[in-house]
């Protein structure tokens, strides 16, 4: 662990010293922001502000090679020129953040006070952190394929194919829409049972997914795989992801080739990435197999995954009605899962993924599936959480859900607490249910 | 029709006279072409030549307006700008071009002879028309449905969602390629019936798939439905895709949530988009369902596209083994087929697709799914040609195929072709495996 994740490490912006933030010094996350309708430019979130890259380099404040890069962000309105360069540059710059908001370092007494670097959050406007080519979804929870499986193929939950592959699916870039975006109810096919024909009407079954979101650095070229070895070297960071679901909809279309149109009307991210770099102090080891099961072949497989291939982050989900809001209510916790209990790690993913020669390309996205724990309360939609409706929630104004309601709204958040760490988190990703178009 | 479809219309490029070619003046499909390792621009095929539209626009040939999207092209190194502008610049591009290549016309006797707008074709390298956001991949064809189906689920080969649904799913973008890239044979894991576990090797059951390609113009709104009397607009043109597919990974991976590795190292595009104004003469009624077939839903259902919906064209399937290029002979005919054959439009694809409030993007790739008739001799890929590998194709040098082999080359060609109007084609689709990397 390097100087950036010291305990006693602190900023000169005050905001970054409140223990409830999810932005202290030692996370220093890389979003996209902008402010009265200037172009995106890219910042790291300190604090209850931003330091603005842009203004930091315009001051000279950044070396050359990293300032190039943040104008190229600008240019691009995103962060993918940052995320081509790949790791080293990722780490550079963290380097170069944590000593310039240092309160102690002489590059932090320099920049100390200069409020032209730093944006306040509730004044910015937070987009997309990267334009996302390819969007892929996993499936790395065994809970969550275990239980969605029960639902669907009560003799034969579990595929055989799982302890053996890491299943994802391709999923929809163009829908992919940064925290905030109202969620517009989608219309679809649906097929009641027993009925002899479908139906076309707004779904009835409005899910949400609680995924953490991988995204890609550097890349690979088309025909190369990538080693378990280096996959790390791919991953930039993580951000939170709902991958927003019709149910009712999957259900009828998703055989033979899987979702399509269940999913690709919104999936919502959050605005920060946190580096893997960020992460560092919060590694574990992958998931403890059973000794019935298999281990991962010898493509997916490092004694270092092994160790340290998981990442101890717990999620949470919250919900909030539209009367819960007018009453002015709390938002309920729905549930709180921890993403250690993932079959499959980030770098397994990785490695699967590019396993066939796929490229992967800087802004790239990987979902990593619902992350569901064992217990009922760790679980990552509703369909399970209500186990398919039949157990809806107890909402605190007395109204139930067994999905979800016009007018709802689903938060996403994420963080990391060890001893002798500053907790550090992702923020948030919210979005309401609006009503069906006509 | 109007005048551009003429059979009598001829171009001053005189090899745009020859019966064969695919590109007389009636057709006038688009592509990003490249000289000497220049970036690349937009072209339109002419015979044997590219007529280079930057040429046209710098010479003072193309009316402003287009001009300044050519060169918006020229600058993306793809055509997206002019899909973006949508059908309306396209018909006047179409327009131009038309008269600017006519023997006849006044633009045409000025434009005559002119040789610096022309690049040969042998003399040009040809790249993808356009940068591929989203690529969704369809199963349109109801033969190949019930033939695939009948293999891996005997009792239940065509899904009772089939005939209300144009089933689809999302593809992987990054790795589309154009005609004449290699193809390198995956690695991925596959499982023979009856073994404990699955193995890491090289595709041992490689396969293509015949298919048409659907390059969206236009767009809309994330939100926003697309009626099926407008789902044209949103259509540029066609190209032909080859899906690439790995059987063995796929039938191992592919529960619960459809292909993914074994599709996603590599699909192959035609060069030239040929418009859905060069194809209007071809148009011709929607699939004849069967009387106890349920007819389309509402959403999908109009008179025009009932009437006019389906499109003629004739596609081949050509291969080319190693030893048959070693020793002269000619590319072996596997199979012909009809785009008639498809169970939905493609009206009805972009429909569907936008029917949750998916956000189509202009350059955005719809691939038809592979297109099978009913005869063995029109089926759209090995999988089906040879039965699953039993039975295999005899080729001339007395090689058998039951699926591809390294160094075959497989190219896909198409046309359409009808009494008083001139045969337009599509050029083709080339790819050669070679080994998988060590």
């Amino acid at each position: 662990m390097d100087s950036t994740h010291a305990l006693d490490l602190r900023s000169w912006v005050e905001s970054s010293d409140d223990p409830q933030t999810d932005f202290p010094i030692q996370n220093l996350p890389l979003g996209m922001f902008s402010r009265d309708g200037v172009r995106p430019r890219a910042g790291i979130a300190i604090g209850d502000a931003i330091l603005d890259l842009t203004a930091a380099a315009s001051a000279n404040l950044l070396s050359n090679e990293l300032a190039d890069v943040v104008g190229d962000c600008t240019r691009a309105g995103a962060l993918n020129p940052l995320l081509a360069a790949g790791r080293g540059p990722l780490r550079a710059l963290r380097a170069e953040a944590s000593a310039l908001l240092s309160a102690d370092s002489p590059a932090g007494r320099r920049a100390s006070g200069r409020v032209d670097l730093l944006v306040p959050q509730r004044d910015a406007r937070l987009h997309l952190p990267a334009h996302v080519g390819d969007y892929t979804d996993f499936y790395a929870s065994i809970n969550h394929a275990t239980n969605v499986g029960s639902m669907f193929r009560p003799d034969n939950a579990l595929l055989p194919n799982y302890k053996w592959v890491p299943i994802g699916y391709h999923g929809r870039a163009s829908s992919i829409v940064p925290s905030g975006t109202p969620i517009i109810r989608p219309v679809g096919q649906s097929k009641e049972e027993g009925a002899d024909a479908p139906v076309v009407r707004p779904s009835r079954r409005m899910d949400y997914e609680l995924e953490m979101g991988v995204w890609i650095a550097g890349g690979n070229q088309l025909g190369e795989r990538v080693r378990i070895t280096e996959a790390d070297e791919l991953i930039g960071g993580l951000s939170l992801v709902n991958d927003w679901s019709a149910r009712d909809v999957q259900a009828w279309e998703y055989q033979p080739l899987g979702p399509f149109l269940a999913k690709s009307f919104a999936t919502s991210v959050s605005p920060w990435i946190v580096t893997l770099d960020a992460l560092e102090p919060f590694r574990t080891n992958a998931f403890r197999r059973e000794v019935s099961d298999p281990q991962p072949l010898e493509y997916l497989s490092s004694t270092d995954d092994a160790e340290r291939g998981g990442f101890a982050i717990t999620l949470e989900v919250l919900l909030t009605s539209q009367t819960m809001r007018e009453q002015g209510v709390d938002p309920m916790l729905v549930s709180r899962g921890s993403f250690t209990e993932m079959y499959w790690t980030i770098a397994q993913l990785v490695t699967h993924h590019a396993s066939n020669g796929c490229n992967l390309r800087a802004g790239d996205l990987l979902g990593s599936g619902t992350v569901s724990g064992p217990a009922p309360d760790s679980r990552g939609c509703l369909l399970e959480r209500t186990w398919k409706g039949t157990e809806p929630l107890a909402l605190p104004t007395g109204e139930t859900r067994a999905f979800l309601a016009d007018g709802d709204t689903v938060t996403l958040r994420g963080s990391c607490a060890r001893d002798g760490y500053r907790r550090i988190g992702f923020g948030e990703v919210s979005g309401t249910i609006t009503p069906a178009r006509a």
